[in-house]
């Protein structure tokens, strides 16, 4: 038989923190303390089963509940002493919802429950109070009015203001214990009037009304926002706790408070909070007092807890250290003092600042209290990118001009530009740049890539936008959608102001804002806590960490943010810059071979140099270089200035190249002649490369006399016979390089499973592919058949509807994709036992797929340099889940 | 020990026609021949694993060939009673190629191998006929100087022509043994100043000479291209045949022929073939002399075989009515006859016409040869396409202008119009319109629509145009390179023809024929043998055959040619006509729900009432509706007149409509906002056709008393979740209209598994499906990540170089796509036994994908009208295959 009921308090209690699931956060915990022997009051805990039986029997709850309820609330009512409806000792409760996952606010709560007409004489009798016996009782009619009957708070505060004006009084707490009685008279007629009943007497009944309502406030439309917003399952339900009530305000020997076992903001270890004297919980919410802080400050003034309450505060620094140790977590508490003896309300695990995390997590280890395991789970991966990446000066004056989202983390400053194109250009003449576009599109690549950062107007977090900066290591804000971006105009403008392109402004992609005029940006400085973290991570993991990186400044930055090789060197990338994207779209764009062999010999030696220079900076590391994979219409131009400029360089006319590029557009490019379909067409593409790769490999060997690790990869392989062909090819280069040059570069040769078919047919693939790296972008696009520039338009829906938890583009689809990457896995390991197998797609920098990849026995992850930190430690807690 | 050589003749041998692969299908058949102990001059065969061996070993034979050669010639000159290289009885030798593909002409063959100065008197001597010894001298000097040495075949031409010049006659016949000897004099002066050394005298070092330089011609040019116009592997190999001449020119007792044991056009039981007296075969392809007939005719003139050869006649009756009943196949045999004696130089199975092979397929059943089943297996299904077609009436005049490829068959007359809008608006007006285009695109899906034909000057047989025209039964002339497109200018031109807008032209898109002006086509007659073909091949199949059809001109056509039910009406294509496409794009471009609403209001009625018919239509059969699966590129308005007519149509100006259709345009539609994509964004679209649906189906049922079969299709699906919104959806459509009308629809939901992950999730699909349709098209280009619209710049190199060995999108890839459906079988059938399962994509109507689908167990395939029977046919070969 299902128990719907865990009663708590007085030493024991039927739960545990084990059981948030059953009993949600709050009831977990109360439990936990119950058990612990510390003071909580007594109550009882509604299990989230009871609420989700309660939704499936259209919001009536199923039988037991009621005998359970009346069962565990006498039992409460025995260990104070005190009966619900009692006239002379009344037992008062509060009833409060309480969901596995913190919810702050966004469901009911009802206090003071048990009052009425004849108990509220007892509470006024028993605490020699009666003001505050009839401010409880005319709270009590208010909150319960509005939560549980439905009624308007504004129409209870408009008589509560009658009320204090006719006394000629500002204050709640000014108002005498007549003037609240007849407050009190007031709200029951307004409940009469305006619901044709009374206001209930019968605290059973009361009981029952304030149960539902906080189980149906698990369905108010806010509650439903707030967990589509933060992802959080609609079927979990809500638990319900009903308490015996404690007051921090009947007398100025009580009081309220919160506090945290350690510095929220820093970590350190001090006593850190804050309490009133005299209050409720809500006083402390509705900041109409300012409250005093728990410990006495450097210049004692005599209102902190410690010099008030001396003994509840040594009471309360006992249980906080009791508590972190037994959670082995940073704590935040709630607690009331009621006549000096002080009662535990809350406990969980305290939100906090990374920074504040990283020094808790390593604190803890060295005080014992947890294993390097343990720090290291409890930082969340993604947390890390915010102390990676230049903010702007916090000290320099800004003029914040707009907010967009925050699309991809750092800020930066540079002039105004519109088009992908002028972006290049201005660039190109040694300026830093922010292009600014409605939205982006493949064809602005080469702009983003030039640019410092980018805005735009449309878009979420996982715009193209978004996701191609961040691909990039560039800051970018997208959806910033007050900004007005006339492009032909060449300005944006929001309110009055108007920036024209040249104007400087500077971006903040981590907190979306837009910023007029340049700002100094620092660099983040690392705390010694991320080192020993990162160290600690680096022992325990056994996935390896490569980054995707083409530039000298990435691969730099990958090093020094720990890469152990570079996982992806994407060639395409390498051809953005201005004097060189116009020989790749001269090469593209020629109608026979002698057409493309004029630029990709002016190609080579840029290419070459390129390579020196990456395999010095990586030295001893590998190398995965991916051979050209451009989508077409990323590099065919558009704009008029790309025909005529391209024209000039070709010796050819605008007309004809404009339908040349016409005749080369794809109604599908994604699906188009790329990747190694363009290496079989045109050859003569692939041998340049693999030219450039092997010659600058024996030019860098012989500087650094230390052999190029590398790893030559063929993209958007759908066929064993492709990769043969070119792996043939490739072959052929290398013994003429050798022949050549008297050097012998080593190298192996391997291929993207990036299409459903090459994961099917991994097991022949694998007979000649010595490595595999899962391009899961393309995978994913293919395996939903969903494009991600064009998913756009319904993926909000689908989140929404609830058809995707997560953004497949941004935490890898296990039971899809993934289920690829499995096969592909299994059968390329049965045929090539040493298969190297890596991840290369967005995915690498995610912590779930990081888990993915733990789990299935993947060799390494490769991510931009940024998130190769983030790499590491969800590659550590994998491990660590693993076991 | 692997044996390279198997001899024949004398009644026995080594092989048996089994074994083609090995022996070529020449050797084969030899073997076969001699094996029955019909009179074949004796022989031997060198295998094609010789062969393959041969071009492994860099041209060079294997060990042992030469030993075994040795060893078989010896038996051959035995069985003849003559030595190679005797100067008294000399054996001459034909060395012939024989694959196990016939490949007519592509490689080299040596006659008369055995001459040479010495043996030539011999054969003069024997045979009395010095002429005849030395024309034979001369052939083989001529044949072998080309094909073993190279040499041109033009330079003994000429000396042969000042030969016949100096002895002043015109026929080579003609020439006096003097003249032929002085002429082979010349050709070996010849030989020794072209190559600096004689011509071989060595019979032996001839015979090597010849064996390998056969073995080489498998890979000249002509054999290799030869191959990849007609998907013949290239690892086959050829094997080699050298056999015993025997000569038909060696007098009036000497003949030489060829002929079927039936009439190859019409298929009756009737004497076939040609025979020359005094003659080699060479003469009979060289088509200097005419050939007779080897039957009487109905007024004997004494030039038949059968009058001036009696014996030898009934000798060939003989045999011919042997090797038929041997074979149970129509035969094409060649012959000699050698004073007055019949020998047996090859047999095989004679080409056919399609309606003479339904008759001597049919014919033999009657006559106890084979059985129905065996009838079957011998119609290749694709021929029937031949026969279903309008062809243009063969009686009538015809100005043929140009000629292109056969894209899509059938013959179609009307107007010429070069846009896609034009099409549509003529269409519109009751005019019978041809689509002229450089090339088609998804932007003119609604003209090809509209049009009665379709012609273009690019692309091939796989071309977008003959794709999609194959699938609306129009009929297509693609890649008629020779046509200038001058679409702005509104005409096309050829050489002096021009033909404008509004002229009449007719296509043949059977033969690739374009024709000015009009010619009556004429239906075609269906054979009764066709018919009994047909309903043998309904007894034998397991397999059901739906059609593809949504006009009530497809639904009929199916059901005339046998269709089994629809397995695909795609409902889009319901809104090609004029005035609904205007709708249709309003409801595409409207910007919000109630700009949806007002015109879905208008296609309610029209879509309800076209189901209606096709529910009459189809009586007492399944249909299966897909709902709306629109890519928006082929929706979207282009031209400057579809945007002001839209623009009109909805009160809204060009400019904004034009930005509208711009922010809606894709880059990837492919894989963008469509099928289930925009059911779940716009639930408005799927509730009006589901409510279309539901009403017709009342309203049909009310009228027939007979319930409809309907099966309700959802596009796109990626997961589950989608499926169980849409078809909650579709639930409650159906009870709103059942409280509506009263009606009672019934109806299964079912999905199309045409992505990867709906494949890889099929098992928890099946819990929402009760069926699934296997939409192969588009599986395969995600499986491939390959764009079918986009895939022509590279398809061709992808066969040319073997990494396909067919196109995909023509035939299913086993390997990839097939495991996929394979995967989504066994899931789906796994949690749902009774799950009903078929494809539609345009492999349905392709044999050997039918046979895949026959193998894992499918229920049926659909496909075009048109290939309805050809489906039928190719599911019959399928279940006897199974057995």
């Amino acid at each position: 038989m299902t128990a719907w009921v865990y009663g708590f308090g007085d030493g024991r209690a039927d739960g545990d923190a084990s059981m948030k699931n059953l009993l949600g956060g709050k009831g977990a915990n109360l439990a936990e303390m119950a058990s612990l022997g510390l003071p909580v009051p007594p109550g009882f805990t509604i299990t989230t089963e009871a609420s989700i039986a309660f939704f499936e029997k259209n919001r009536s709850l199923p039988d037991g509940v009621e005998d359970e309820v009346a069962a565990a609330l006498a039992v409460v009512e025995n260990q104070v002493g005190r009966q619900l409806g009692d006239a002379a000792k009344p037992l008062l409760v509060s009833v409060r919802s309480g969901a596995p996952v913190s919810m702050p606010g966004m469901m009911d709560t009802v206090l003071n429950l048990g009052l009425n007409d004849e108990t509220v004489e007892g509470l006024a009798a028993e605490s020699g109070d009666a003001r505050f016996a009839y401010d409880s009782y005319r709270r009590f009619i208010q909150m319960y009015g509005n939560v549980v009957l439905g009624m308007s708070h504004g129409d209870f505060e408009e008589i509560l203001d009658d009320v204090k004006d006719e006394e000629g009084v500002f204050e709640d707490a000014a108002l005498p214990a007549e003037a609240l009685k007849d407050l009190v008279g007031r709200y029951r007629r307004l409940v009469k009037e305006t619901l044709g009943k009374d206001f209930p007497q019968d605290p059973r009944e009361q009981l029952w009304g304030a149960i539902h309502a906080v189980f149906d406030s698990w369905m108010n439309q806010r509650a439903i926002d707030y967990r589509a917003i933060h992802d959080i399952a609609e079927d979990l339900g809500t638990a319900v706790n009903v308490q015996a009530m404690v007051f921090g305000n009947m007398g100025e020997d009580c009081a309220t408070g919160v506090a945290f076992t350690r510095n929220p903001d820093t970590g350190a270890k001090a006593v850190f909070g804050e309490f009133l004297v005299n209050a409720q919980g809500e006083d402390v919410v509705a900041g109409l007092r300012t409250p005093h802080p728990i410990g006495r400050l450097n210049e004692p003034d005599g209102t902190s807890m410690q010099e008030l309450m001396p003994k509840a505060f040594d009471e309360l620094m006992r249980i906080q250290d009791l508590l972190e140790r037994h959670y082995r977590d940073m704590q935040d508490v709630e607690f009331t003092v009621e006549k000096d003896k002080l009662w535990m309300l809350q406990t969980r695990g305290g939100k906090r600042g990374i920074q504040a995390a990283l020094k808790i997590a390593t604190d803890m280890v060295e005080e014992g209290l947890i294993d390097k395991a343990g720090a290291l789970m409890r930082i969340d991966p993604k947390d890390l990118d915010r102390l990676l990446h230049p903010v702007p000066d916090p000290r320099a004056p800004r003029k914040v001009i707009a907010r967009g989202l925050p699309g991809s983390p750092g800020a930066a400053s540079g002039i105004a530009v519109f088009t992908a194109d002028d972006a290049q250009a201005m660039s190109g003449d040694g300026k830093a740049v922010i292009l600014v576009r409605p939205e982006t599109s493949p064809e602005d690549i080469h702009g983003m890539h030039a640019a410092r950062g980018i805005l735009t107007k449309h878009g979420g977090q996982t715009s193209h936008a978004a996701l191609v900066a961040r691909g990039m290591g560039r800051p970018c804000v997208t959806g910033a959608g007050h900004i007005r971006v006339d492009v032909d105009g060449g300005q944006f403008s929001i309110g009055d102001v108007t920036i024209k392109r040249g104007d400087t402004i500077t971006i903040d992609g981590s907190t979306g804002e837009v910023i007029q005029g340049e700002i100094p940006t620092i660099e983040p400085e690392l705390s010694p806590e991320f080192a020993t973290l990162m160290t600690w991570a680096d022992e325990l993991r056994s996935l390896r960490v490569r980054a995707n990186a083409e530039t000298p400044e990435d691969a730099k930055k990958a090093r020094e943010f720990g890469a152990e090789g570079i996982g992806l060197c994407r060639t395409e990338h390498m051809f953005f810059d201005s004097d060189r994207i116009i020989a790749m779209r001269e090469m593209i764009m020629a109608e026979d071979e002698a057409g493309r062999r004029a630029p990709l010999d002016r190609i080579l030696p840029m290419q070459r140099a390129d390579f020196v220079e990456l395999f010095h900076i990586m030295a001893g590391l590998p190398i995965t270089i991916r051979l050209l994979d451009p989508p077409l219409h990323e590099f065919l131009p558009t704009s008029q200035h790309e025909l005529e400029e391209l024209a000039n360089h070709m010796g050819s006319d605008v007309e004809h190249v404009r339908i040349r590029a016409g005749s080369l557009r794809e109604l599908n490019p994604m699906l188009g002649h790329r990747g190694c379909r363009l290496g079989i067409s045109y050859p003569e593409i692939y041998e340049m490369q693999a030219r450039a790769i092997f010659e600058a490999a024996v030019k860098a060997e012989k500087q650094a006399g230390e052999a190029v690790l590398l790893e030559i990869m063929i993209p958007l392989v759908a066929t064993r016979q492709e990769l043969d062909i070119l792996k043939r090819r490739i072959d052929d280069v290398a013994e003429a390089v050798r022949q050549e040059t008297g050097g012998d570069p080593r190298y192996v040769t391997g291929t993207m499973i990036e299409l459903p078919r090459a994961a099917l047919r991994a097991g022949e693939i694998a007979e000649t592919a010595e490595f595999f790296s899962f391009g899961t972008n393309d995978l994913t696009q293919t395996t939903f058949g969903i494009s991600r520039d064009d998913s756009g338009r319904f993926l909000d829906r689908y989140q929404h509807e609830g058809i995707f938890e997560t953004d497949p583009f941004v935490s890898i689809d296990r039971d899809g994709v993934g289920e690829l990457v499995e096969i592909a896995t299994e059968r390329g390991r049965a045929s090539r036992a040493d298969l190297k197998l890596g991840i290369c797609g967005e995915h690498g920098g995610d912590p779930a797929s990081i888990t993915f990849c733990q789990e299935i026995g993947l060799d390494y992850v490769s991510c931009s340099p940024f998130r190769v930190p983030i790499a590491r430690l969800a590659a550590a807690q994998a491990a660590v889940k693993a076991g």
